[in-house]
């Protein structure tokens, strides 16, 4: 089984006819097979009328025929077998077992939409039913259910050519929620996103869904993206990427004739406070837990702790040694794509050569040309506050040593701090009172706080929160990973005095979905 | 009790010292007393120093003491007795009857918040507990809860002067959710405002919060409004007014270093689609209901039904001719404001000149210089198409039928229409197959589909939905009222692996606030 080089829409199989479009393996440099050519307007035109055209009907399906064409999508991917491994390596550059973990991930997410969605929680099913008599005036019937807001169009990220790509957290999501999905396929992964796009353009034929419930495009630039987000018929943007790529798509959805929301998910430098207690019992055990998470994946999460805070003292010094060492230690891993790497570096660069940076540590150079030096650098608190450059994500596996005078000065920090995906507390019992101090401010900055843990490795559970205030994501509001996200592609519908005929499945009377429902403000079921 | 031309800044009465500005009595064209300045950059700058200084507490009150605290204002807002009802008549030219009315809706409003922070709800609890022995990698516990935004600008409608206003659904949402609020008054009831601000900061004061939780500010322009949208600690924006209003807003808080939500229910025209088998059955009736409906509240609500639709025959020129008849007939009414009334004037003015549009019928004149003609005017279903202009909502009591070919030229019509706050079927048994093929049309256009009422009064409850897709509002994702408002205020928060001290209240284990939760994806309680 071989990659295509096409972009799928509907059931079809097109080949662009603009610039030509190659991933490369970053390992070796070598351009691969086949060549892309990117989409133009005539295929985003065609995929959002496919959308629109699917939208009506897919949304209203049932609950089990929503939940086993999600099955049916993450059998597909599972029976692709080995090609779509093999496929991933050669385009990301990362390991075996990390696929094989991601694919996992990915057809475990859509099973717990087909679950989330076969409950039927999201409907979140409300009834005031009439009050004739009431005076001065009666109260008519009243019932509301979510539906799906329309369209979707999802940008795949580079960083997670399964999770967060083709059939990742977005897609399925939106899916689960009712939305017919547009992909704009990631050019760092062409052929894995087209070996995806496929087990999708199957599922939806075997499940008998018209054919608008998925189309995947892919183009060279940033065009093809920006008319997806214009397009009158999509609905909602949802988005994995750079805070530069996420507010562009933001503003132009902004300045649509309807605005949509956009849900991008975007920076994080994921603050990890060393509490004294921690630092002075386990400094060392801290700084090597620290060090691992800071090289998975070769930093490249938007959760790897790019920040660590602590209080001057021996601990913190020997915590810094610990951790630099390790950092030292590190070997070179290959980045996804050159363009990563070189705005890695860059960014490194820009730390080392800042005037009140200090470097601690970088750890072994490669030898090809997308590897990367993990790196350890530290700053004076007061100057961190003074220069919130210091703020950007290094994405990729550096971190900077936050050095504050005092626990006064730490949560000074944390409050000048920009939003978060997380921030993690290093504490032990002792700690528990400044834990408590800092936790408001951590609450109002983060979507995700952890406890003696690190924020890489993030859950797809019903609790999970993958999101926080801006420039974490543009909308705090939400989740993008978990059984959470289904809501950002639902409205709420109110239904008043509608006959029995005309009344949706899901809010006629006797409840014949069997799903929890609020009935005059009261839960039932 | 007078009012005394002041700002509410926490527990503080402020003469503002910016431009004067005086209420006007439109029933009679006097200008009201006392003399109120409007707030510069200083008050809105220790209004919102006051609620963020305010909020942390504040959001972490019990959710008994946060539903009393609400029962306060409601209980102060009554207590203010006879005083308020005849200043917002004053103030408003609204009947007496209407503003007790609205008093009781807007107490009840609060009251049905306060129901809502006890039951917990809102909270959205979830826990996945930990799997420590899951392979190949164990489960951390995760626990999620949802807190509130931060402090909400709140901006006052000129048309609900109290349920839209200082102590309205805005602000009742917000309080409930834990956002301090602070409220920019409208200028049409300066003195109603001041009241109910009052009310406000007694319970605050009475109920022990921090004085932040609510400030009351005014000014002559746009000025103060913005500075509020602009303060970096305030996180969100509820706003009901007009669709420019709305959308300066809206473009201030996205260009934001943080932008924000903007809650902004902004215009509709709440189209009424006349199904053939109901008017030829019952179109005089219809017609009665419609032009009551038309006229309630001289037209100054946003579900007045400025838009109705019907195939063109035998009983559509009955109902015209029947509806013409009781426009006619139709008694001058005293609009809000002047402005509001010359708005009302020019769009009225705008119809009658435009080439496509027949005038069916003008309401009795009035002798005063505030008092409005109800309207009524036709127009053929393909020249509507044509012209968007004809979608622009006309403020008041006034009309537009839109005579279409036949069923599928309605379709056509309706998949035409911008977003709206409602859409009415006026349909009998036989019109059931042609209502089935409108209702996914009207979901897609509509926050609530009526079938054989009309828009007008909007129920507080747990079903409503007071939304609806742009330019009905600028997140259809929401309601602004009802119940489900709350969420407009709130974000998921996921605390992982936290110890027992150190976690909120209402994720400890044993569910101490017994509200229901999802665990491991099932509710429980």
């Amino acid at each position: 089984m071989q990659p295509e080089g096409v972009l799928l829409i509907g059931q079809q199989a097109v080949n662009g006819g603009q610039a030509a479009i190659r991933a490369v393996n970053p390992a070796t440099g070598e351009v691969l097979e086949p060549v892309y050519h990117g989409g133009s307007g005539s295929e985003v035109e065609q995929a959002c009328r496919l959308a629109e055209a699917a939208f009506d009907s897919y949304r209203e399906t049932s609950l089990e025929a929503r939940a086993a064409f999600l099955e049916a999508i993450a059998t597909e991917i599972e029976d692709l077998g080995d090609a779509l491994i093999e496929r991933a390596i050669m385009e990301t550059g990362l390991p075996r077992a990390r696929l094989e973990g991601e694919r996992g991930r990915t057809c475990g997410q859509l099973r717990l939409f087909a679950s989330v969605v076969r409950a039927g929680e999201w409907l979140d099913l409300r009834h005031d039913p009439a009050l004739p008599d009431r005076t001065p005036l009666p109260r008519p019937d009243l019932r509301q259910r979510h539906i799906a807001v329309g369209p979707v169009a999802v940008f795949g990220a580079s960083n997670f050519p399964l999770a967060f790509s083709v059939a990742g957290g977005d897609t399925a999501s939106a899916l689960a929620a009712g939305c017919p999905v547009v992909v704009k396929g990631h050019a760092a992964h062409l052929g894995t996103s087209e070996f995806v796009g496929r087990a999708i353009q199957r599922a939806v034929a075997k499940c008998g869904l018209p054919e608008g419930v998925f189309s995947l495009l892919f183009g060279a630039g940033n065009e093809i993206g920006e008319m997806l987000v214009s397009d009158p018929r999509v609905k909602a943007v949802g988005f994995t990427g750079s805070r530069r790529g996420g507010t562009a798509l933001t503003a132009i959805a902004q300045t649509r004739a309807e605005p949509i929301p956009v849900y991008a998910e975007m920076s994080s430098i994921n603050p990890v406070f060393l509490l004294p207690e921690a630092l002075s019992v386990r400094g060392g055990a801290i700084a090597e837990g620290f060090v691992a998470s800071l090289n998975m994946g070769a930093g490249q999460f938007c959760t790897n702790p790019g920040l660590v805070l602590g209080v001057k003292s021996g601990a913190l010094e020997a915590f810094v040694a610990t951790a630099g060492s390790a950092v030292e230690a590190s070997a070179p891993q290959t980045m996804l794509t050159s363009a990563i790497h070189s705005a890695y570096e860059a960014s490194v660069e820009a730390l080392a050569k800042h005037p009140k940076v200090r470097e601690i540590a970088r750890g072994q150079a490669g030898d090809s040309a997308c590897q990367c030096r993990a790196g350890l650098f530290a700053v004076d608190a007061e100057d961190f506050i003074a220069d919130k450059s210091l703020q950007n994500e290094v994405f990729g596996s550096t971190s900077l040593v936050v050095e504050c005078r005092d626990i006064d000065e730490m949560a000074r920090v944390a409050e000048r701090l920009e939003g978060q995906l997380t921030a993690t507390l290093q504490m032990d019992d002792d700690d528990l009172a400044t834990a408590k101090a800092l936790l408001p401010v951590l609450e109002r900055k983060a979507g995700r706080i952890l406890a003696n843990g690190w924020p890489t490795g993030v859950e797809v559970s019903h609790a999970m929160v993958h999101g926080g205030p801006y420039p974490a994501t543009t909308d705090p509001r939400t989740t993008s990973v978990g059984s959470a996200a289904i809501r950002r592609f639902l409205r709420p519908v109110c239904y008043q005095n509608l006959p029995a005929g005309l009344l949706p499945e899901p809010l006629q009377d006797g409840n014949p979905l069997a799903v929890t429902r609020l009935v005059d403000g009261q839960r039932e079921g």
